[in-house]
């Protein structure tokens, strides 16, 4: 019998997995039987939309983070796949911060066409995972919910690419039981419209404060306050945006900052980051980490150290996302298939972690840590047929975006930036982003 | 060895549950070894308030669906401890429609006085139940998170008390995705303040719609619109709040009705009740039944008939609670201790069963629901010690509730009744509800 392998999540991971195995399928190799376990009712993970928050149709935590208006936070030529160029999917080049309506159907576009939706079953939850060292297998209990029955399966693998965006830090400060306005964490943020006139306060000083609070302001916020417990975020702000140093407590709608300055607000919106969340996986098969580039007990950053035929897809924090997810899903496909070896001595694997570990701890400046991350797509390129293509390139992408955020944070969107997959430079986008309140694909293909 | 009996939930029933067997105990019975799960860090399960929506502080779907300045919806002398008064609590008598932080402090006088807590397990969450044929054990699957750590445990019985008013029914109404203010399930709705001198749409016509849009009325909410899908609340509404019938769409911030007639409104809440949701129970331990009197599957209310070693409290829809709970909790006890016999045929269950909704679905009156459901009490206590309690005159406070709310539904909480358990009236509350913004037990118990 054939081995089987089942993948947890079809989100822009989950989906690189079945394309890296579909392609070596196309190529002529014999592959195991995969079953991908999706537990929304579509693919595209965080870059599905949905107006709830909380918990879904179907009782689970809501897995989207994302909002309306969202726009790519960094540039496209960052993240292109090397097997489907944005050219290929819109018959043009477009715009370098796509709207994720936009970036849905790229995504989209590469399973299509690769034909593997067959693969996954939606609506499918995993519930539990458990390994059987008699059989050298994993049990998955699913519950699927069109159904709303629970059955078991057993594999030879399990690759876990569920994600760790979804999962809420929500931190409690003094007052918050008695605060009059709204508190909401990022993850349940959903329409900027909501707080047209309003004085907001955004916690905390990386992407979603600075990506929702920039939204709120767009979209007619009165004032923009934000707050950072380590270190401000430093742009130039409009007029009506402060920065202010940690929160202390609220009293009523007032909040208290430690330089002792208050600031009346309506609502709190808790940009305060998420958690690794596997509440299906027992103590053996659990990953715990932090949101970092090199995740613990990861070897080469997708082998579970405690358990090599086990594999995480996605887990570090992002500068690149879905070329990365790529780099890991073809490298993960090829252990699979035997054209990779894992060492067999678990201290190889643990020294590979440590490595990288005091690799990340060397420096705290942003551009290393963006070579950083460059240096391991390249790493697990190098040993797989994923299309190679000029990682450097993508990183000057970057480095551009970087000068070009701290210029004029209200305008970085306006810039373009050339593909390396292609070669051709994107064209400027027709309308500024502050000005261009309609997001969707029409409105953005414009051009 | 003796046995052990696994409890879920540690809310008003699964405190029942552990009252009952420790009532037991001090009477000199010998009890199996109680442990009961709780996910939340405190007991006192919907009563115990929350400022968080969404996922809890561990990820966790959060469980309190109870907001900021909710009262009793019905009299205290409905829902009165035949073994604990108010007045023993108090050492008063108070007014009938306490706020919730008054009844929370209750419920945990007799819990503490009880001296249970020892027997609860706080924040572990359930994650997984099986029952094991072989040793007709149930494996139990718990998540420590104050530990993070993941183990089992084996039971001879599993008593699940994990409540069903927590998991929201959310539909989805075209043009959701598109509107503009904010759409919120009851189950996160926190503080009515929030919505002062807002256009507020709340959907549905049972309890949470009628309580919820009084409290955004009563805390300033410019208008109040309801709108029902079978029959309306029909209630004598103040002037700024309208009736309407069933919402058909929504367009911006319009929302259409099926008569034709639109409202522009800033913020929809959804009060369009709950789901049975277990998403720890395997298909062969899972009750599925709608929110209703005669619950599907459940002899007597409480056993489970697919498999009778495992039991269910509260899962009925509710008239009365804290007194049936203690009345299941009690008939529960007495099966485990073997003082009550189950029937060994599983067909004798199932008629039991069947006869009870049968009985229900004889009449849709609400006085014949209110005196079904006191028969049922009447029922189960006669089989145990539990005291005997003047059950027709508890009914009596539910019928003259009805009128007080036919009457002045903004009023209705002006009023009080006379105690079946220590025979004296209640109070008439110092100020009218309308009036009384701050709900604190401090502010509450000043009579
Ligand atoms: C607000 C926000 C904005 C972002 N913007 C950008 C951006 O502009 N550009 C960019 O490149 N990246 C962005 N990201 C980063 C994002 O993490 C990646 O783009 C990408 O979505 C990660 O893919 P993934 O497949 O690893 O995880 P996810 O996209 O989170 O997908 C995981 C999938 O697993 C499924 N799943 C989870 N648990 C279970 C279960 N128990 N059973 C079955 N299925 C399960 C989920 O439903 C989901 O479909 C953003 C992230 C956030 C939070
Ligand atoms: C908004 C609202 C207002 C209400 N107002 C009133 C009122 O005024 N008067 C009245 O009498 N009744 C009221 N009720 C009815 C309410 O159902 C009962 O009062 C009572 O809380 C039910 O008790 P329970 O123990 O059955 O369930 P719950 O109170 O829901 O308690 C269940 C417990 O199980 C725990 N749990 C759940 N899942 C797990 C798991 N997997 N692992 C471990 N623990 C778990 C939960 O954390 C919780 O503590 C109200 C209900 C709602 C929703
Ligand atoms: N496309 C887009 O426009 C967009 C928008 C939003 C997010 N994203 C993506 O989403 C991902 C997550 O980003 P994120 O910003 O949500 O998370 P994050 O990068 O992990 O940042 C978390 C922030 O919360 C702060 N914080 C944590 N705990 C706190 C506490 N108790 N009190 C105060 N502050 C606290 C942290 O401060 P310290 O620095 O002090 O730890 C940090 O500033 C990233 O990949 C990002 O690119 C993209
Ligand atoms: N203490 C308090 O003041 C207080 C406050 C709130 C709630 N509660 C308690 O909470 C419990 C739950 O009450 P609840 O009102 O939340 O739930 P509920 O009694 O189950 O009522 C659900 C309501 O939602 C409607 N509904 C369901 N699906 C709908 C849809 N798709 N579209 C439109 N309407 C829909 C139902 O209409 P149909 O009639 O057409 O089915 C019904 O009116 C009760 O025990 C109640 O006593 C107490």
């Amino acid at each position: 019998m054939s081995k089987r392998v089942a993948i947890i999540g079809a989100g822009p991971s989950g989906l690189a997995q079945l394309r890296a195995f579909q392609s070596a399928a196309q190529k002529g190799a014999e592959i195991p039987e995969i079953v991908c376990f999706e537990k929304q009712s579509n693919w595209g993970g965080l870059w599905n939309y949905t107006w709830r928050t909380g918990v879904d149709e179907n009782g689970e935590p809501v897995h989207c983070s994302m909002y309306r208006y969202l726009w790519s936070n960094g540039p496209k030529e960052g993240l292109e796949f090397a097997d489907y160029s944005f050219e290929e999917h819109f018959g043009k080049q477009i715009a370098s911060y796509p709207p994720r309506a936009v970036l849905f159907d790229y995504i989209e576009g590469r399973v299509l066409k690769a034909d593997v939706r067959k693969w996954i079953r939606f609506s499918s939850v995993i519930r539990w995972v458990e390994y059987l060292p008699e059989s050298e297998e994993f049990e998955v209990t699913v519950h699927d919910m069109t159904e709303d029955r629970v059955y078991k399966e057993r594999f030879d693998h399990v690759i876990c690419a569920s994600g760790h965006f979804s999962s809420p830090n929500v931190p409690e400060y003094p007052g918050f039981d008695q605060f009059n306005g709204r508190i909401v964490h990022a993850h349940d943020f959903r329409d900027a419209r909501e707080f047209e006139g309003k004085d907001v306060l955004v916690v905390g000083s990386s992407y979603s404060a600075e990506d929702i609070g920039s939204q709120c302001w767009k979209y007619g916020a009165k004032t923009v306050t934000s707050c950072y417990r380590s270190a401000p975020m430093g742009f130039n702000w409009p007029d009506n945006w402060e920065e202010k140093p940690a929160m202390e407590r609220v009293e009523g709608k007032t909040v208290h900052f430690s330089d002792g300055t208050t600031k009346d607000v309506d609502a709190i919106i808790l940009c305060t980051g998420y958690k690794h969340y596997f509440p299906f996986l027992p103590d053996d098969l659990r990953l715990k980490t932090a949101n970092r580039l090199a995740s613990a007990d990861l070897y080469k950053g997708v082998v579970y150290t405690h358990n090599p035929k086990m594999f995480y897809l996605g887990m570090q924090d992002q500068w690149f996302t879905f070329n990365m997810f790529d780099a890991q899903a073809w490298y993960v496909r090829d252990i699979i298939l035997g054209r990779i070896e894992v060492p067999a001595d678990k201290q190889v694997l643990m020294a590979d972690v440590a490595e990288r570990e005091a690799r990340e701890e060397a420096s705290d400046d942003v551009k290393y840590a963006i070579n950083y991350q460059a240096d391991y797509i390249k790493e697990l390129i190098a040993d797989t047929d994923y299309p190679s293509f000029n990682v450097d390139g993508a990183t000057e992408a970057f480095m551009e975006w970087k000068k070009h955020k701290a210029k004029d944070i209200m305008a970085f969107r306006n810039n373009s930036y050339t593909s390396v997959i292609t070669g051709t430079k994107a064209p400027v986008h027709h309308t500024p982003w502050k000005d261009a309140l309609d997001d969707s694909m029409a409105a953005y293909l414009a051009n």
